[in-house]
């Protein structure tokens, strides 16, 4: 296993962390999770393939089961103590409890060592470690959205560059796929051929992830998406590209260097696009007009969502917010944030909560219909003083 | 955000799982999780970028937070039932105790509908989703290791192969890298030139990232580190290469249609490497057999670690079965499971268990010192009924 490149990294503003522990009257916040999940990685500022832990009390103290990482930390992280199990007496505990015992006691000593009887840990805290700090006597309250995942949606300058320089490398991956569509020609059969071999959804992908990893972006998935498959928003879709239906690219790479992600999605048709299909797309284009429009400091995540819905349903077309069985029309939220996930707070969707200067979000409208396909156009923006900040420089075009 | 390339899935054989709940004496076993959690894709059969629950009770039931993967999950997933909140009466709940204790109400409901009132989760299970649920009256244990995780541990045929066409492409990429370091010429300043450009770890990152994309595979990390870079088994090196010292190139790729990973590790000496490496490789490549010399059923993780730590010691090099805060030497453990995780079951390491036909591992020995840099050579195997297959077939080369 390895880790991440090395990056200049931003210091984290946790002034609302230590307003939270005030107001929850506990004496620190505690993750064990490896550096995947970006609470860790944010609070810890360290980078490790295996799980560890950040115990925060107004500074930052790591723990180690091993002394692997133990050098690196030291130098990477931004903890102001860094610690191993052995650090704690943890063979005797585990001559005394055995291996699995011990690490409690271990757990429970270094909370010691730093005076905290209570922490507060975000929802998905692993189960076990704190049932075993209970029975040790910590108290240990679970918050409700995790505060270090709220504090992450409102981003630094440093980090809205990161997410810039994400997306550039995106619109250069999405130009290599449009470039590739806009070269084919149509088959006898409707399929799409490239110097006469069929141009399939994978083919496309291969060319978006090669043109990432020239621009040092990695990412785990892209959906190039066609015909039926387009109609799941969450297929990556598969097999030959097909003309005059539209085929849904949405890329969401993460930059290698500093791990802020972009995201972007668009829409295209090779060839002649049905009567529905187009009023589909000029009524997306609405509806993101009326998501940018409502994208603003003191609004919520709800409004935006609303403000498309209002377009689609004007329109007749179903939504979930109509009807919430519905598994056609506009069947998923309108945006989510962008920064260390690709999917974090805050949602612009029904429960979507108010929008603050430095929130990245994506507007990403669509309509879906196993009988038509599916058409989604996604850009992603900053929240700023006065309203937005557009971070896509990509065009939208619909026919190439 | 999209989901993994269809596959051609393996059933899973979950006699173990139903032994485990009528030992612990519990109704199911439950998971709160993403796919991107190898028990929730094992378990349920479905690959979903948002965190969904599976219920094992005999049978596999899926529970959804909206209906956005109903469709593709009652098509692509293993389980006999799926839901969706709104199947529970989701908004009266939201009405009546607000959104986030709805939540718990729901899978209460859930539970209730298979007449489950207890329930075994894995020790990485969400403690706030635990916590609400036994304020419903759920009974929540969490087990140790994860009954799912060490179920996995032993492989199908099908999941062997998955991992055998992933070393395949490992393989390429470890040959495309190889390539470059020959081809590459000494600059009077020590470091390596490919056609008069200096050859940094990134370069041939990058050239091994493009091999595994074009062979169908993804990863989030490459390891080609050297000197000091190479001393830190986690560091994933940057910077110019340099003849005549030790660059560890390590490989871990996901084969992006099973989610199976491979895992290989090669260390490279451009020009004359140092007596101390000489020795170093030596000894490594002594471990190593070593370890393949003890890897057969029932012998355990801890036998095959011990045998690598005599060859060390024997030769007067520091290891952590030693001494227990050395930062140079052997200073990791000598393996790892790999499967839909690059680092799962079982472990070839102190606390190692007994070892069974299906376990794949690596054997995966490697001195380090930051005055020397280091050396780490790793094959893939799996254990059979009368010792083992080696999965690695790229030579084992030090000075090219």
């Amino acid at each position: 296993m390895g880790m991440g490149d090395r990056l200049t990294r931003m210091e984290p503003d946790l002034t609302a962390l230590d307003a939270y522990l005030d107001d929850a009257g506990v004496d620190g916040y505690l993750l064990d999770a490896d550096s995947e999940v970006s609470d860790q990685y944010y609070l810890s500022g360290f980078d490790a393939p295996d799980p560890f832990i950040t115990l925060y009390d107004g500074d930052t103290h790591l723990l180690f089961p091993r002394s692997l990482e133990f050098g690196r930390a030291k130098r990477e992280s931004r903890a102001e103590t860094v610690e191993r199990y052995v650090d704690f007496d943890h063979q005797s505990k585990v001559d005394e409890y055995g291996p699995d015992e011990a690490v409690s006691h271990v757990l429970a000593d270094f909370l010691a060592a730093y005076d905290v009887d209570s922490v507060a840990v975000p929802p998905r805290f692993p189960l076990r470690t704190a049932d075993s700090l209970r029975e040790r006597g910590v108290d240990v309250s679970a918050d409700t959205d995790g505060i270090v995942t709220e504090i992450r949606a409102t981003k630094t300058e440093t980090e809205v560059d990161y997410v810039r320089t994400a997306q550039r490398a995106n619109e250069a991956a999405m130009e290599a796929a449009e470039s590739l569509l806009e070269a084919s020609d149509i088959a006898e059969d409707e399929t799409l051929e490239v110097d006469g071999e069929t141009l399939t959804s994978e083919r496309v992908k291969e060319e978006i992830e090669v043109t990432l990893l020239r621009h040092g972006c990695s990412l785990d998935e892209t959906i190039v998406a066609c015909g039926a498959d387009a109609a799941d928003p969450h297929d990556s879709g598969s097999g030959p590209l097909v003309a005059h239906e539209p085929v849904i690219i949405d890329i969401f790479p993460k930059d290698k260097a500093t791990k802020y992600h972009a995201d972007m999605t668009r829409t295209f048709v090779k060839g002649e696009p049905s009567e529905t299909v187009r009023e589909w797309y000029d009524l997306t284009e609405r509806a993101m007009e009326a998501a940018f429009d409502a994208l603003e400091p003191g609004a919520t995540g709800a409004d935006v969502h609303d403000a498309v819905c209002d377009v689609y349903e004007d329109a007749g077309e179903p939504t979930l917010r109509d009807d919430d069985r519905t598994e056609t029309g506009f069947i998923h939220s309108t945006g989510h944030g962008v920064g260390l996930d690709v999917h974090e707070l805050p949602r612009l969707a029904p429960n979507g909560g108010e929008l603050e200067p430095g929130h990245i979000v994506t507007i990403e409208p669509g309509l879906y219909d196993p009988a038509v396909g599916g058409v989604r156009i996604e850009d992603i923006a900053v929240v700023t003083a006065d309203g937005y900040e557009n971070l896509t420089e990509y065009e939208i075009q619909f026919v190439v």
